[in-house]
């Protein structure tokens, strides 16, 4: 019997032994425990030392083994962390927003971000997994820039909709969901203590990603058409940004889209501003009844825009792959930051997502999904209006997953989305959504996320609260 | 037909249309078109918009539509990054460590710190990950702190070897991986411009997790007890430093375990000092002919240790999954971290790796894997002996899966490593494991990445380049 498995069983005799006795008890001595189990005294000693290193025998010299004395639990101290640790970094809450809170099964779940089951590519996502689990490059870690045929797929769904476009698929970066593609961005492009300038509201997420990064956010309002190119120049000019972050098509959470007059004038002033534009294409997919305009990157050669294309919302949660798209010394610079922090993405992951790009049934999924949440959206908009008039729709979205609805001045949103959760209704309160003050209370209702048949009860719950506020 | 997919159909005939004429010529009218396709006159404008986006027409007002002109393909300039990046982060180089450098496939890849498909458990993880997909869990976002059985059961990993440990399932984070649970460490236990304290040589991964997180490393050397204690509180203390990073039990990349004396002490300093000790336990699943002595973590209430349980290299690379123990405010600042940086852990991830902890086939892979690895290092050791007797080996490592061999005094190991690689002969330079200047010419060869019968012919090739070196 080899050494290392006497050791083993020794320990483990002798372990027993000891839960066996009263604290304080002590043990046979080395010698009798050898004896009793057939081994040397080493081998007695390596396990007695490892079972010091537990905490359950203590050894006093010359006299013997001892079953440690009972302690009571001893309360943890760790007050002394509040002075070692120093302040917290500012600008990232402790929570994530909103539309990631787990709920009880019975809460109407109108926060929530993430589709239902039902509308999600489960079946094909699922026998994607399953089929990558056994790939002979399922066993090998992937290359830290994401592996070659997702990046290629990625690089194509850009490519087709320009030919003007150059983007290969070197020019792709495969990140561990959208959340860490604008870490790296933010992170890659900048400095801590540069800044950002984003539009108000925004994303959540792009709101913390930018504190993790160490930026400060400088917020343009967001109008109908998009920001104000005056008042977006201005903003870069003054604080001197080197960076744009923004989803120009089916903003989260307004819903609204640029016009092309805005896409061209944001276009000219990165480019006269030597600034980069993170382009945030979270709503590829989920078009309503209206066509993308197409992404930005398109339009620009000169590596000015950094494209963020997450797949996690079209197909499943479990999917948490996504592409980031950029050219130049930046690229470099966003490659680097991405394998410090994670190394490489998981193949199976990778693999999956390949295969759900490239198979017949996903533009399939994606036309069946835009039914669904066509339908839905104009559900929660038929309830909204009947039962909950005070709450306005500025905008009917034409892709994206939620309304953007405005309250009645003097409203609180966090207060209105409290008392809707007392009623088993979560809503997101529109205060997350802004890097700084709000415009006005707002709420970001989703439609995707809980069945059409709540949706009626949902607004009679937000009605009444919204008459008594 | 609904509007939408007119609009759809137009688009693709206009631009079908478009790609058939020459460039600069003029398209039918609006009217023609609606004409000949049968639909109104905007939505023959809403196509018209969407190419014009696209690059391939150009309105010219008043006259009409034309086909874009074709240009040569615009070589990017890119120039303009160079001024507006500014200077690079330091410390965090360019493309991962050798570990992870995928190579020619006929190259003996002594190099990589991943074992081989046969070591891994990749049927166990296959089914796990194929049963996952299909879980009802899978179709919904996990936690950002990652999902209860998978955290309870790391929880009970630590819990079992020592019942005065008080860790519990709360006191777990799961992230993707252990590159991200270093990030996540070091970005909340500290600010930029923080020291972190090192062993040197240290994991390369570690280096460039610091570098991300803007902290500096301050190095001490390891010794074949692990750090001189002294230097190491002297470290900490001149450093003002808050965070100390370590593998105490097989050491990646010397092998090095802590004397029972410098457990104690380190545990004394960081104690004494209010700091934070991030414990890499990275090898817990690869131990070879030693007995762990314990992680440091069950010896601290206090919640001065952060633990870091990776389980990527026992199970296969595409179980990106690894969990984080913290207690205190410390681990509410790091999980702050991990969501602004990744939301959450992909749920079949989570769910196939608390199947496979969890499974009888578990601990007979482990096994099975020990007594791979045994004699897989002991050949490669003789291999080395035989046919490259001037690199020497220090010590034998009792776990983990590389040798860290020193070079002649004079030989530089970059250049031993460039020349076996040109002889079909991937090796790791030992300069990349040093924070700051290594203390001699080093290599680490992996005994888990290639088959042993390449171990003979790969010692010959590297006792020929240090022959001639």
């Amino acid at each position: 019997m080899s050494d290392d498995s006497s050791v083993a069983r020794v320990t483990t005799l002798v372990r027993r032994l000891a839960s066996g006795l009263a604290p304080g008890s002590q043990l046979p001595s080395t010698r009798e425990l050898a004896r009793t189990s057939g081994v040397g005294p080493v081998t007695v000693q390596r396990a007695v030392a490892t079972l010091v290193a537990e905490g359950r025998i203590e050894t006093r010299p010359g006299i013997g083994n001892f079953v440690s004395a009972a302690r009571l639990p001893r309360r943890r101290d760790v007050s002394w962390q509040a002075a070692a640790l120093g302040p917290p970094r500012p600008g990232v809450p402790e929570q994530p927003g909103s539309g990631l809170r787990g709920l009880p099964d019975d809460t109407i779940a109108l926060h929530s971000g993430y589709p239902l089951p039902l509308l999600q590519a489960g079946p094909l996502v699922a026998t994607a997994i399953a089929r990558a689990a056994k790939d002979p490059a399922a066993a090998r870690p992937a290359p830290s820039t994401g592996m070659a045929p997702l990046r290629h797929l990625i690089a194509a769904e850009l490519a087709g909709g320009a030919p003007q476009s150059d983007i290969a698929s070197d020019d792709v970066l495969v990140t561990s969901g959208g959340q860490a593609a604008l870490v790296a961005a933010f992170r890659g492009l900048a400095r801590p203590g540069d800044t950002v300038v984003m539009e108000s509201p925004t994303f959540w997420g792009a709101i913390a990603a930018a504190a993790e990064a160490g930026l400060t956010i400088v917020p343009v309002a967001s109008r109908p058409d998009g920001p104000d190119p005056a008042e977006l120049e201005q903003a870069v000019a003054v604080h001197r940004a080197r960076v744009v972050y923004a989803q120009p098509t089916w903003a989260n959470p307004t819903g609204t889209t640029w016009s092309p007059a805005v896409r061209s004038a944001v276009l000219d002033i990165i480019s006269s501003h030597r600034a980069f534009l993170v382009e945030d294409d979270w709503a590829r997919d989920l078009s309503l009844d209206g066509q993308s305009p197409g992404p930005l990157i398109s339009r620009d050669t000169d590596g000015h825009v950094v494209h963020i294309r997450s797949l996690t919302k079209s197909t499943t949660p479990s999917l948490r792959v996504a592409g980031l798209v950029a050219r130049g010394p930046a690229m470099h610079r966003i490659r680097t930051s991405r394998w410090a922090a994670d190394l490489y993405v998981s193949p199976v992951l990778q693999l999956a997502a390949a295969e759900v790009l490239a198979a017949p049934a996903w533009p399939r999924h994606l036309s069946h999904l835009r039914r669904e949440l066509v339908t839905r959206r104009d559900a929660l908009i038929a309830a909204v209006s009947e039962h909950a008039p005070l709450a306005e729709l500025p905008q009917v979205p034409r892709g994206g997953l939620s309304l953007w609805l405005r309250l009645p001045p003097g409203a609180d949103a966090v207060t209105v989305a409290a008392r809707c959760l007392q009623d088993g209704v979560a809503v997101s309160a529109g205060d997350e959504w802004f890097p700084a003050e709000p415009d006005g209370p707002h709420l970001r209702l989703g439609f995707a996320a809980a069945p059409p048949d709540q949706f009626e009860r949902a607004a009679r719950v937000i009605g009444r609260v919204l008459d008594s506020a």
